[in-house]
């Protein structure tokens, strides 16, 4: 199993210096990750790090609170994909979501999906806001947008990804659909756990600890040790 | 001292929903505030709700993390302006000013200002990530910028106000320049220690329970109690 592939190198603290950027892009590179996922003013200096490796540059729209406007965020994903993103992680707009608007939800992750114009785009529902029917309602309308994953977190609030939540979410979406767990994603343990529930990609600060484990394991070192703390991950 | 009117009554939070923010407005009307602080896609919105009750609509934009590249910053502030914010409350980028990219970060403020026309643009520093020497660059960028105020913090990071940085951020800028403290003002005696140390302008959520503990003070009732809690409001 190919665990640095799963992984989206999450380089997105607003507080990053420019070298914390092209230190992480270098993790991401030597590392072999699926992809680097950095701040929309960081696309450039990712593309420039990360070419030739293979890892993708992700990046992220109407982050973390999804409540700028759709037409905002539609701009802010053409101009990502014109400077080279290669997948794009939106937020729905999650008081809307709450207010039971769903037109507005749906239409404002197909606008982004237009504007992203094949690329990957995540759909981020911020499950720590929101009861498992609005969950539930978020996957379906992120599918109905022409979405390609859902996600379960930004990392930014009050909880991150749950075991329950990523049963909860493949559920809800139809096969083709993929889930990304993201925010507290810590451990390879935390990892397999989840993946084993369905998700199949990552986001993740952790990057190298995560990988350095598996490889340890891989040499037989370190006994796997079951972790499946109740307050989620 | 009409304490009504310096503040800026805060409806940001990204799970609010729609009945919460035409609430919110309804507070901010009826308590003659100077202004509401909402979400980009809640203008519309708050324009509605606010009509002739003398109570601004400001907004904010790169909000919260000020990562969003200039050119969105700039058409979100121009569509915010245009949709009818009075005010607007941008992020400068606070991972450039932590790199010293001091260039990057007056150009990102001054494009927004151009942007808002005239309109007050207040600059969010978020303190909780900077040094002390970094809040008196970053005050001075805003200032050289054309900004009308700096801004303690986005009530998002894991700090707000404090009473050194008020009188820190006060001494950095020029008189003309005014300072807003966010973040944890919710209690009276908060704001009115803030405002002796050079705060004229105060982002709370709890503006009902201040105004309602101003007008006992008024009529003699609740004696006042001094606080200034040692880790900052």
């Amino acid at each position: 199993m190919n665990i640095a592939k799963m992984i989206d190198h999450s380089l997105l603290r607003p507080e990053l210096t420019t070298d914390d950027v092209r230190r992480g892009c270098e993790i991401a590179g030597s590392r072999q990750v699926a992809s680097v996922c950095v701040r929309p003013s960081d696309v450039g200096i990712a593309k420039a790090e990360l070419s030739g490796t293979g890892v993708l540059v992700g990046t992220v729209a109407g982050f973390p609170h999804g409540d700028t406007r759709t037409t905002i965020k539609v701009a802010e994903t053409r101009e990502l994909v014109e400077a080279g993103a290669d997948e794009v992680d939106m937020v729905l707009h999650i008081g809307r979501l709450r207010s039971g608007d769903t037109a507005y939800v749906h239409d404002d992750i197909a606008a982004v999906v237009a504007a992203a114009q094949g690329r990957i785009v995540k759909v981020i529902l911020e499950n720590a806001y929101l009861t498992d029917d609005e969950k539930i309602t978020g996957c379906r309308l992120a599918e109905q947008a022409g979405a390609h994953f859902v996600k379960t977190s930004t990392g930014f609030a009050p909880g991150g990804a749950t075991l329950a939540d990523i049963r909860l979410m493949r559920a809800a979406v139809s096969p083709p659909i993929k889930v990304k767990a993201a925010g507290g994603v810590r451990t390879l343990d935390t990892l397999l756990t989840l993946h084993e529930a369905g998700a199949t990609r990552f986001g993740a600060t952790a990057t190298e600890a995560i990988l350095d484990d598996h490889a340890a394991r891989e040499r037989g070192e370190h006994p796997t040790t079951a972790e499946v703390p109740a307050g989620g991950y």
